[in-house]
């Protein structure tokens, strides 16, 4: 099978709907501030019903690393499931303008495209309510095997662990890439969902997962402990390949025998935290597939970090290729 | 009839959408940089399917108006028709969310929501293909009284001139403002609106409109002449107050006995120059509404046109009542 991707990714595919809010409105919505909360189609028009005049923008934390991919250089695939409607129409197109293969069919006389609307405080924290609408229509049918075959690396979004069609999608794609040589990366996406999912996720890490992604919150939550060094000792003993977050003390990169330190890129101003993961997951597995030393692979994911969260909006504004050059990384 | 809002704005209810492009970008398809181009639907997918990946954000002028207007802490009303869409509810929701009113219903069964296709080059100058839909079917029918007469200035936006419908609407909010002992304000919008409506024009400008918006090129446009200078004169003769935009050379505000010049506030950087003149009418109005000085409205106008040039997005992106403020203005 040829080269055709550095990525292919699944995940929600998501419109995010960003606007500004206080810290006020999020305790009087009842929302746990920096978390992804669940809602139903009633309880996202409640919710928008309230909050500011926002902007939409394609969104989707896996779809986001391929944008970021893309901005590196490199040849992302996604898969993932829209709507036949105006937001889904948005989402396929932004996803094939940044030159990524896009080829699911959107989903017709069903729920509509997954939104997610985020409200961004002024300390540039990101809160999230996600309607999962058509998102979670995507099955083990969806997943191409020639893209899943083609892909240096298969990038799988634990949010999708709360579907359990997209849990079969997930064990048909580690099948195809570990049947065809291939890598499979996971990112654990969000505390909460880690809580939900332990038993699952720990038994899907164990069997199947080549290169793990996760912040603290979500390494804390998959082994029930506090102390980060006991977490990722944990986490040593399962997977081959992992990358922690943390914030602005930056990232922890852990193989078997190594444990790397990788700074984070200085950041003049916080605008909005969104996209943060999903951009240092794009730097790195750019690095990764382009055969870069695993430091290397943890500054462009910094870099790729920093970049998104001095702006609105999840995806980078600027040329991560161009930027990297610049800093020579 | 108890003033209810200082400004009640009629307008095509649009959702913008965002994107970078290069000068070979317009020329390959045919645009013409800084002017706004009526297409088709047909048209409109072609060229979104080329475009780059973008952001979505509720526009429109008169609309952007009322959300400056509202940024500064006046009271604003929009009326103006969307479809009974992802794109419409959008629109509401970003209207209603400003603190404006809007109660015209959607459009059932029709066209979909316009859409506002905005190429911007690196030199922040904006380029707008714009699909009205559901926008064209404003009718003298979705005049409010209440609202109208409820209002100190009653804004109308020159687009509309392409709609026989949206003339007679005109027609009835004039005739509604006057006898009402209320003003009645009008922007020319665009030199190929002035180009296509030029008599028109003249006889609604000549015999209803107390107040004009206008910028160099729509009045150099109305009057058929490339000398400044004889253009305000000639628009001098029609109404008794104009205020004129002219870029970084700031405004020239007309009444019957004085000509008064306004610098532009000074911009660090050009973004995107999208909604320039609708916050200049912004400021304007909000000024006049409020008793201000002309020398002050026109302040206030080049105060919040300078905020929107200097990111992307039609709409303030800060509060205009604070930065004002903080200006001393």
């Amino acid at each position: 099978m040829p080269e055709l991707y550095d990525v292919a990714a699944i995940g929600n595919a998501i419109v995010d709907v960003i606007a500004p809010a206080t810290d006020d409105f999020l305790s009087g919505q009842g929302l746990t501030k920096g978390a992804m909360m669940l809602v139903d189609a009633e309880q996202s028009a409640a919710l928008y019903s309230k909050m500011a005049a926002g902007v939409e923008t394609s969104g989707g934390s896996a779809a986001n690393t391929v944008a970021g991919l893309a901005s590196f250089g490199g040849k992302g695939a996604f898969l993932g499931k829209v709507a036949n409607d105006q937001l889904g129409a948005v989402f396929a197109h932004d996803m094939r303008a940044i030159g990524a293969h896009f080829d699911n069919p959107p989903l017709d006389g069903g729920p509509s495209t997954a939104v997610s609307m985020i409200n961004v405080t002024p300390d540039g924290q990101r809160t999230m309510c996600t309607y999962l609408g058509a998102s979670v229509m995507f099955t083990d049918y969806d997943v191409d095997p020639d893209v899943v075959e083609g892909a240096k690396i298969a990038y799988l979004e634990g949010y999708l662990f709360d579907a359990e069609a997209a849990r079969r999608a997930f064990a048909k794609t580690a099948a195809l890439a570990h049947g065809a040589d291939r890598m499979i990366a996971l990112t654990l996406s969000d505390g909460f969902v880690v809580e939900r999912h332990r038993a699952g996720l720990l038994g899907f890490i164990e069997s199947q997962v080549d290169l793990l992604f996760a912040n603290e919150t979500e390494v804390a939550a998959l082994f029930e402990t506090d102390d980060f060094d006991d977490a990722i000792e944990a986490l040593r003993q399962r997977v081959t390949l992992a990358a922690v977050t943390r914030g602005a003390q930056g990232s922890v990169i852990l193989t078997r025998g190594e444990r790397l330190t990788v700074a984070a890129e200085p950041v003049e101003k916080v605008v909005d935290t969104t996209g943060a993961g999903d951009q240092y997951a794009a730097g790195f597995m750019f690095g990764l597939a382009r055969g870069r030393p695993l430091q290397q692979c943890g500054k462009l994911g910094s870099l790729a970090a920093a970049e998104v969260i001095s702006h609105y909006g999840p995806r980078p504004q600027v040329s991560l290729k161009d930027l990297a050059a610049s800093k020579g990384y």
